[in-house]
């Protein structure tokens, strides 16, 4: 009877955490291989600060029935939905029309944007057609301002369209951290030991159970031909996981283990 | 009618390369942003040099329900479908259990499996059954070697489930690979200019049109405080994608840009 309480208390403890995000990257040029995606940790870390939980991440290419379906599918799975990629002035960026698909309303020339693009254009004197095309924005989008490039990103419904060079990304979302409803952010701890996985494993088990409010990782490295494996204790509440890494220490100190 | 018909032929063209993958990552700890991923690019070359497409990329939590649905919904969707995670000895190792799950078969006790890893382990002596729960595969399942630490990968249906480890995962990826049954590989060209990718907009449109079967991909950078675009020119065919380059360096050059 009390496990039994104590196992749903745990889960509505979890629950009460989650406030989840997918993260939609879209580019062909991450899915070649050609380049390697760096936002994805950025925005992680950054939306758990805020009480948000990235939940899944599409990479996905700059294809128009995809994005379409995985941004439907994703703004009704998730409490919010973050796109990187596609926002640009080539043909290659497509990614505002589907999202205005994806919601079912037009794409319109958003004159702040205009504005934006016209200041930061001045200048060079080169704000063309193609580039006139990044004002463009679902019916009904709220603006992101871009400090580096005026191109704004937007948001519409609960998805955030941001663009995909990083130092644009981590502006934008900068502007957009704020505007977000979150729950208590995760902590974590972690310890490395020299002690096998496979041997902690049985003992780990044990800690997992009696801790079914902390998410226990265990990840096996090698290096330097030594095999080593890393504990990560995550929870909403940090006396937890350091009531967790405790157990966790005696048991490799059981094992006869040292800590790195 | 010369144009439709090369537009047809050229749809044709692309289709009969499309041997299409996706990759499901498991793990906490990309999602959590702890730990960058290292597999996407590896996989991604390598399955394109075997003809094989990598079209879609999904990171999941080590959540039961999640892996299930993701892996049913990928295998259907996809000629191959591969996995990373999750195949350890610990709690937190679910992929083996979700995959069964999926494909609506029990988990079994691989008897080939069972004796790599007591060979692996013999000389230790440390064998326990946290361990042999890497030798439990999905009914049906055909293993793939792992000669780094003998726990296996292994095929069932058109779905492969590979270790996380970079080192491990690609050796079994090596296995895999003479396996598939692909079509031509992808190949790309490609060059970086000055020319802001806004100012190029125009006439790549102009070049794309002409060459539908070359995907062209423009790709903003900024360094050292200076604006550069790299275009990327794809297809199976080496001649098309540099007659486009060609075409592209002379829009450049009439635009009075240089070429790094």
């Amino acid at each position: 009877m009390t496990a039994v309480l104590a196992q749903i208390t745990a889960k509505r403890y979890m629950l009460c955490m989650t406030v989840t995000a997918a993260l939609i990257i879209i580019g062909n040029e991450i899915l070649s291989g050609r380049t390697q995606d760096k936002n994805l940790a950025v925005i992680a870390v950054r939306l758990n600060g805020a009480g948000v939980r990235l939940t899944e991440v599409r990479v996905i290419p700059d294809v128009e029935d995809t994005i379409i379906a995985t941004v439907t599918t994703c703004r009704a799975a998730f409490d919010y939905v973050f796109t990187t990629g596609g926002i640009g002035p080539t043909h290659d960026d497509i990614t505002s029309q589907c999202v205005a698909a994806a919601f079912g309303v037009p794409l319109i020339r958003h004159l702040e944007a205009v504005a934006a693009l016209t200041e930061h254009y001045k200048e060079r004197g080169d704000l063309n057609e193609a580039r006139l095309k990044m004002a463009d924005v679902p019916e009904g989008a709220t603006l992101v301002p871009n400090p580096v490039s005026a191109a704004p990103g937007y948001q519409i419904g609960n998805v955030f369209v941001m663009a995909g060079v990083p130092r644009i990304m981590e502006a934008m979302l900068s502007h957009i951290l704020p505007q977000l409803k979150g729950d208590k952010p995760m902590q974590s701890v972690n310890l490395t030991t020299n002690i096998p996985e496979g041997t902690l494993a049985d003992g780990l088990t044990e800690i997992q159970n009696r801790y079914k409010d902390v998410e226990i990782g265990s990840y096996p490295k090698f290096a330097n031909g030594e095999l080593s494996t890393t504990l990560v204790f995550s929870s909403v509440d940090d006396a937890r996981n350091t009531a967790a890494l405790a157990e966790a220490k005696a048991l490799i100190a059981q094992l006869g283990g040292s800590i790195f």
